[in-house]
């Protein structure tokens, strides 16, 4: 399939037994702002798709460059057959405020209530209601959001060829909307 | 509202009276590979809104850094007001398999056949089948997929930070995940 680039997300769950799992998703993004919801796209084949079936929640979790490694295992492996926080040395945190772990290393931690499923297809897409984000203030800007060169999340280019980070910062939109406005 | 890093995707459709329109979103992604389906999630007041709903297509078009300008006001202003191709300089091009114009000079294009509304609140995400992916020659890898490093497409930061290019790559997922395989 020919695709856009595309983000990178760690979607963690626990199963029924409540042990913690991290699966790796780039069919995935933010679909509504009020109530603010994100998607994420799984197949039925998943360990993860299960979890989240049964748990009602996730929690998305956006990587930086040096969680690289970590992503591209975690997309690589199933829960069905290992732990990929031991695998990885990536700690699992309890949410308080949804029934998902999320990983203490990430520093963008979006937790989710499931609202919502659409099948599609091969893939189902799970929407979630944003419950709470949590970020480190390591990657906060001057403005209080995440900022990107702080941040350095990565992104996903189908077709083989893999992660690539972000490069400088192109302008903001007001900024670059001048160049047309009267 | 707190957000990850989000994709530029530059929306197309044409209105009743067949006007071209252009739109930029970033609640947006791919959500299906078979069927192969991607997700722009619009707000009710927008003129695209309409566009779609009564077309019932739309084209994704993804630009590259030389077009961060015209994705930037795009975004900024609405086709009820103004011409955006005309204030662009941009060129419609009608797609022959969808009721949808695209920009002839994003090297990217996704041509989309609407196939399900999903109502969220203050956004709708609209589903729409890839009927056909348009790629320039130019953009395109070895392996015959879009190469970011010759496309060059760009991603929206929520919170006031703007658009960033891409910067390296930092590997295959098969390379990436080795470090914790056995």
């Amino acid at each position: 399939m020919i695709a856009p680039p595309s983000p990178v997300w760690l979607i963690c769950s626990y199963d029924t037994g409540g042990t913690a799992n991290m699966m790796t998703a780039s069919w995935a993004g933010v679909v509504c702002s009020d109530p603010p919801c994100v998607a994420v796209s799984l197949r039925e084949a998943t360990y993860t798709f299960g979890n989240i079936m049964s748990r009602g929640a996730y929690t998305v979790n956006i990587p930086s460059e040096e969680l690289a490694h970590a992503a591209a295992y975690a997309g690589t492996v199933s829960g069905r057959d290992t732990d990929k926080f031991a695998d990885t040395g990536l700690t699992a945190a309890r949410s308080g405020l949804v029934d998902a772990p999320y990983i203490e290393e990430c520093g963008l931690v979006i937790e989710c209530r499931l609202i919502k499923t659409v099948e599609l297809g091969l893939h189902t897409m799970f929407i979630g209601e944003i419950i709470d984000v949590k970020a480190d203030r390591e990657i906060l800007g001057e403005n209080g959001s995440p900022d990107p060169e702080k941040h350095r999340p990565f992104i996903y280019s189908v077709g083989g060829y893999g992660f690539y980070g972000l490069g400088g910062r192109i302008g903001s939109v007001g900024e670059l909307a001048k160049r047309y406005m009267e």
